[in-house]
């Protein structure tokens, strides 16, 4: 952590930026639903939350391959699709046995995952005082859909398709704030992941840990607490809303 | 254009694309009352709407280069800024001669214009049925803060900053719908503008055309009548949506 900035005037903040999945909404509850159907439709037995557990096992080497420059940006609509394939394969599956059409669908099971009880209720209070959007691995559709069936706030969507680049590149952080037309001080990474935060304040950005003990559902071993000098720590989106003031 | 749309079945459109500079704010007038303080404040005498639509003469040729090719994508907030000191010049006023804080203030003059009267109640009709964005050449953070300054309910912001290229260049349109992951004829570009409308339809796009007969001001000679065969055409917003259908 280059730049930290506690030291610096938290009225400062202009821009809070959210990590998505797991910090605003329950990915691992909403794709186990989706899952189950999917495998019950089919006779298929197996334990859906394992479906969906592995689904999220592939996606950080499948971003791993883009940030490293191996492969030119990809939307992460079409890595999830590609990774889902290679789910049905771990489970002794042929994906060429399903309809296209029907897996197309599955994988949209992304665009409708369901907020986190507090996050709505937190981010109407946040919005009146910041400026508030994703700052997600999510593409732009995927963030909008999400947004508009589950009436969430954003002020605009932001993320890895804006910047062309995937979390924790230093310029996903980076360019984002210029695309606000910020400094880095000005900005607040908000997520429910250590990781993210110490990347984000690594280029000067502002950070905020909001607790998320269930993410990885009941036997979660990571990111149980703040492991570092962040600005802010809330146990929700209303605590974060009321420890910044918004009203 | 190449491809036309209209004996589609008009069910197919999933988002609604909008010009936003005349067809959804009045960006006349809003830089008009704001050169006009900023003339006063400096006893500049001159008409403040000559101003302004001096400073809009510049944003057609600022973006040719751009779109030719000779100058790599800038947003336009910077072009903007650019052209800001053109006009300047071009009333025999020297830019150093300001702070260049009070210029930069200035410049997001263009994130405070006004709606039209009809644009944010027809929007919020509007966003019930389809998905709503401006496909403006505004850059994200102007759409932005002209969004929530002014109620408009946009479900994403997209445009020039997005697909980093400007209008009417085809693959402005094409890849706008790439990003919304939907074919070119499931997208409707709206638009005040003839030739916006033409150059959208050309790559497969639906059009609607909303009329803005005093953009340009009392005087206006363009744009008074639909030209193309659009697949809808509209008096202003709130008849649009009752035309799509969206209650």
């Amino acid at each position: 952590m280059a730049a930290r900035t506690s030291s610096q005037d938290p009225g400062a903040v202009k821009a809070l930026l959210f990590d998505t999945f797991g910090t605003v909404v329950d990915w691992r509850a909403g794709i186990t639903r989706e899952a189950e159907a999917f495998l019950a439709r089919h006779g298929i037995e197996g334990d859906p939350a394992a479906f969906a557990d592995s689904w999220r096992n592939f996606y950080q080497p499948a971003m791993r391959e883009i940030r490293s420059g191996a492969r030119p940006f990809t939307r992460l609509d079409v890595l999830h699709r590609e990774n889902l394939e290679r789910v049905l394969v771990s489970w002794n599956l042929d994906p060429a046995d399903f309809d296209k059409e029907e897996l197309d669908e599955l994988n949209r099971a992304w665009h409708r995952l369901d907020p986190w009880p507090d996050s709505v209720a937190g981010l109407q209070r946040l919005r009146r005082k910041f400026l508030i959007a994703p700052l997600s691995n999510g593409n732009i559709i995927l963030l909008t859909n999400m947004a508009k069936r589950a009436g969430i706030p954003w002020d605009c969507i932001l993320g890895a398709e804006v910047v062309r680049t995937y979390k924790p590149q230093p310029s996903s952080y980076r360019d984002t704030a210029e695309v606000l037309g910020l400094r880095p001080e000005e900005c607040m990474m908000v997520a429910a992941h250590n990781d993210d935060l110490a990347a984000a304040s690594a280029v000067g950005l502002r950070a905020g840990f909001v607790l998320r003990k269930t993410e990885h559902g009941p036997g979660q071993t990571t990111d149980l607490q703040a492991t570092g000098p962040w600005d802010v720590v809330a146990d929700d989106m209303v605590e974060l809303a009321e420890k910044l003031g918004a009203a």
